[in-house]
């Protein structure tokens, strides 16, 4: 089977290599020429954990590969989701019949829609035959090969099967799902609370903390897919739950970096700043507050983050905002 | 509003404190004499963390308190909830009318009865008054202040409603609950869980497998409990997920130790001598296999943790069983 897999960062490296060794035909496409040159010739290595790609795995910035793959995999950043679309068809590049597979999480500033959207309003008619791939997988850990699971969400039964059984293999399981919307909305909107994890932990608050935060976040997370079409229980898996969980308590994450610096008094443009790194969740912050306004949801966490990161309120006085609102039952 | 608290340990001092501090009238009670002795002095502190019981504080072995306490919270470790009731009722202590809170998590052996049930075979007709506290509160973290979110449940909205109002300060936020047998259920099971999760580690594998792990441990919670009368969706609140993330992501969980044993090889009897802890995930590990087989409910994670910790199973065979299974539909 031949794929191509666009975008060569760490991700979409990952995914190509995994595939490669499940014995398919691979095109890793890269849309810097430059990048796509040095990773061909083996010249830098795609991967954070340094592992290198696989010997005969073609790295090209050539669009010829497209012609007779008959699945495209999208692992570019999603602020660029659009913008490689657009390249792709003005390049004569159609999608008609293929499977896509999208691996980008994210959803698009100001339109605020989810990437297999963008994808479709691109590529109009592509929608059903768009897998959404998702779910608690750093590429370091794929990279070493270990057990991973994750799910494969589209409305047709037959692209997520189909996608199932291109990347599943004894350490990469992969459970089906018909919810793309839920499971797209859970991993674009997670990172919001992994930046109010950060401020917990800036704040020197404990598990206790966080374990609330994340908890009555996943209802927050529940409500806003509900409410743009999404299914409840998509929220309690892999791509919810489980995706939540790892970037709320893993030391490695980066929104939950830069929320640690917020709670301990900076602001977030120092806070990214002075770690040197970007946190999408300041941005997804923007976009889930927007949401919940607009669709009425009651999202107090995602008001509260947005007020500590946009409107200067001190991070220890939301919490006690947090704490103090009027009592609940907890399904409620 | 006197309240006698049952149970002396950094549980019971914790959550006596916060009631003394919230006002009300409180009593400690304490089985062992001259530990009760030694507090009343204040010889000796309740708590991990250090800290000290509030001055005014009553410790005490006698059981005059439960005359006139409108309230009695049990406190006590599960194995000696039963004969702890049994002590009270052959000593002339009645329950009618009291208002019955049980903090204790966990199943009895043998019976695999829950904490409220347990009260109710020695007190019956108590069932209704009965609320189950829970949710991811390390004892050293109520005890420090940290905001700590809980679910107070109970079929009677009443005893609910009683029981948060008691407890819910600026620090200690309480969500009500009418799912008390999903609510004790979680908190009970849990652990076995993060055993799994102590597994994982011991092999050496990241957050990926844990998540995994994780998420997946939710769904067979989930289906335990619904087989046992409560309702799916406890299992992804505060006592449910909640408690779950922390107990499998925290490096504080003798549980999880004790499964980080067994994952670099040891025996469950050798991880528990060496680490000088008792992990209550074990015997749970055999209550949720036997639930799990007598409801005829899909538990691998469970099984596959019995295998490891009964039958001599590797723990690397068990990950690579639970990765190759047939593959299902997410919310199968």
């Amino acid at each position: 089977m031949k794929i191509t897999v666009l975008g060569a960062g760490s991700w979409g490296a990952t995914l190509a290599a995994l595939l490669f060794e499940n014995g398919n035909d691979v095109v890793l496409w890269e849309f810097d020429k430059k990048r796509a040159e040095n990773l061909q010739s083996r010249k830098i290595k795609p991967f954070a954990a340094g592992n290198d790609l696989p010997k005969d795995l073609l790295v090209t910035n050539s669009l010829d590969s497209f012609k007779d793959s008959k699945t495209v995999l999208f692992a570019v950043p999603s602020q660029y989701m659009r913008s490689t679309c657009k390249y792709l068809k003005d390049n004569g590049v159609s999608l008609d019949g293929k499977l896509i597979i999208s691996a980008t999480k994210g959803i698009e500033n100001e339109t605020l829609l989810r990437m297999s959207e963008v994808i479709n309003e691109v590529f109009p008619g592509t929608y059903k035959n768009i897998a959404a791939l998702s779910g608690p997988s750093h590429a370091e850990e794929v990279c070493m090969k270990m057990p991973t699971a994750v799910t494969s969400a589209s409305e047709s039964a037959e692209a997520a099967e189909k996608t199932r059984k291109l990347f599943m293999n004894k350490y990469f399981r992969v459970y089906n799902q018909t919810d793309i919307i839920g499971v797209e909305t859970g991993a674009a909107l997670k990172n919001v609370f992994a930046i109010a994890s950060g401020i917990v932990d800036g704040l020197n608050f404990g598990d206790n903390t966080k374990a609330a935060i994340v908890s009555r976040g996943l209802k927050e997370l529940a409500r806003i897919g509900v409410a743009l079409g999404g299914k409840e229980e998509t929220f309690y898996g892999l791509s919810g739950a489980g995706d939540l969980m790892v970037t709320c308590f893993s030391r490695h994450s980066r929104n939950r970096a830069v929320g640690e610096a917020v709670g301990k008094g900076k602001s977030a443009d120092e806070a990214e700043k002075s770690l040197g790194m970007v946190a999408e969740g300041i941005k997804n912050a923007i976009s889930a507050y927007e949401v919940g306004k607009k669709l009425k949801v009651e999202v107090p966490i995602i008001n509260e983050v947005y007020k500590v990161l946009f409107k200067g309120k001190k991070a220890l006085d939301a919490v006690t905002e947090l704490m103090t609102r009027a009592p609940k039952h907890e399904q409620e």
